[in-house]
């Protein structure tokens, strides 16, 4: 299982790309900005040619991509990043170059569920078999394992685009998603924060109120995801979650809005475990690419 | 795969038994009321028992309860009903006495994962692996298959229960959910319908407004099943759905929500085939209890 392998977390403003076997044993680590798909999925098979030079060769690839992307192995476009409105990206084949390139097994999913088979692996979501990993930093994603499969279906969740009870008379922000306006996104990503408040996210102090608003909406999220998957945990990370004092204001109101309905003792008794941050932190995605790699060896 | 079994649909008010091979071959049926736990089960019991004498033994028994319940095989209260605020059927064992009287293999689940069987089996969701079936009536509940297994997780999923939008200014009712108000159950069940306009939902003419509005939280609902689960369809049924007008309605307020989000084609250009009413019917739940009886023979 710890062969030597590659992980490329792709994001839409830089490329991380990292060769090891795990968190302990990171043996190099690179950044650069996404610009066009050809020099930034160049740049990196680059990097792993190089790293196959120093340090032998690797067994596979993993790929954690912004999407919308399509995720299913024997799909037609299996591999591509399919309708993204980030320019010059709209179907691209992502898989296809890395894997003619180098000639290794390719693994491919969402930046989130790369995450998410991260956590599991090395992280806050061992052991368990139904779990999200939510991030709410510049967008909002989920994904997650469900019966030990990653959510995958029609194409893949967009948890960020759920719509949930917005007060215009407590909160007359009308949200920032340039589709939805005021979905999930829309209301509690870290452009919505700072264009509610008119600074950034990061620049707010602990006691502001614009924190408890957004454990509130961050917290009808998660009551959401609950009665919809009925998650075994649920790991917050992404830039906005950074604010620790998040936690325990979205447990709080987690409970108070679900009122002792899902009977269960991890909701009821040990919510602290049940709504985590990620235990792999900001590495979730770089880490959990490697974990997809590996997974590709059988 | 089409040996004769037996089947319960186990709800609230009335239990509905069966026997047969499939929808084709139900050889006998009989329905009676939810009373004490003891009585009810025995009765069922009773039934089974008769039609083996009349029809030869029967493999299996499967099925589908109100809840909540716990339908995870292995789990120490695998088998009952646990917390549901019925009279006297909290913490009921409902496997234990069906097993030990009848000496058959007996499979378990909540009322719409089981129709959800029965109609991957033979109904609307035929050769899918990912798809939720919803009902919309006294209650309003979800389950379904994701990535080919059952929903459950860390109970079973309440779908009835997630929090949206509700634009209290146009629609000043509050919501009939006694734990959430105005979730969606509180706001677009059969109960709601009723209470907001004052006269049964089935009384309600065509061309009411209360059908607009249905459709409006039957639609938002579905947005954020569909960004959260990513289904490769929609079943919906359940007493209110018997209104066929309501269908066209959902659907197009649903692409008007997701506003083109989901490029998928199925969403975006067949909606007809992705939002569906149940192929089995009324007789989803009782259907998918012999489906489910029989998948327990491997």
């Amino acid at each position: 299982m710890n062969q030597l392998v590659g992980g490329i977390e792709a994001g839409g403003t830089k490329f991380v790309c990292a060769v090891g076997t795990g968190p302990d044993d990171v043996r190099a680590e690179v950044r650069f900005p996404t610009i066009a798909p050809a020099e930034t999925i160049g740049r990196a098979i680059d990097f792993f040619r190089q790293q196959q030079v120093e340090h032998g060769p690797l067994a596979a690839i993993g790929i954690a991509a912004f999407g919308p992307l399509d995720p299913q192995p024997g799909s037609p476009t299996f591999g591509t990043i399919t309708t993204t409105p980030k320019p010059g990206w709209r179907d691209t084949d992502f898989v296809g170059p890395v894997q003619r390139a180098l000639r290794l097994p390719v693994g491919f999913d969402t930046d989130v569920n790369v995450a998410a088979v991260g956590e599991a692996r090395w992280g806050a979501a061992q052991g368990l078999d139904s779990f999200i990993y939510l991030t709410i930093g510049t967008g909002i994603g989920g994904g997650g394992l469900i019966g030990g499969q990653l959510l995958h279906g029609l194409i893949h969740p967009e948890m960020g685009h759920i719509r949930l009870p917005h007060d215009r008379q407590a909160d007359p922000y009308p949200g920032c998603c340039p589709f939805h306006g005021d979905c999930l996104e829309g209301l509690a990503s870290g452009p919505a924060i700072e264009g509610r408040w008119g600074q950034p996210a990061a620049t707010l102090a602990v006691d502001h109120p614009a924190w408890a608003l957004e454990a509130e909406y961050l917290a009808l999220a998660v009551v959401n995801f609950v009665c919809t998957l009925s998650p075994q945990r649920i790991v917050l990370g992404g830039g906005v979650m950074d604010q620790q004092h998040l936690f325990p204001l979205v447990r709080r109101k987690v409970q108070q809005y679900l009122a002792g309905y899902v009977q269960s003792p991890a909701i009821l008794d040990r919510i602290a475990d049940y709504i985590v941050p990620p235990g792999l932190g900001s590495r979730a995605g770089v880490l959990g690419a490697l974990a997809l790699a590996q997974q590709q060896l059988g």
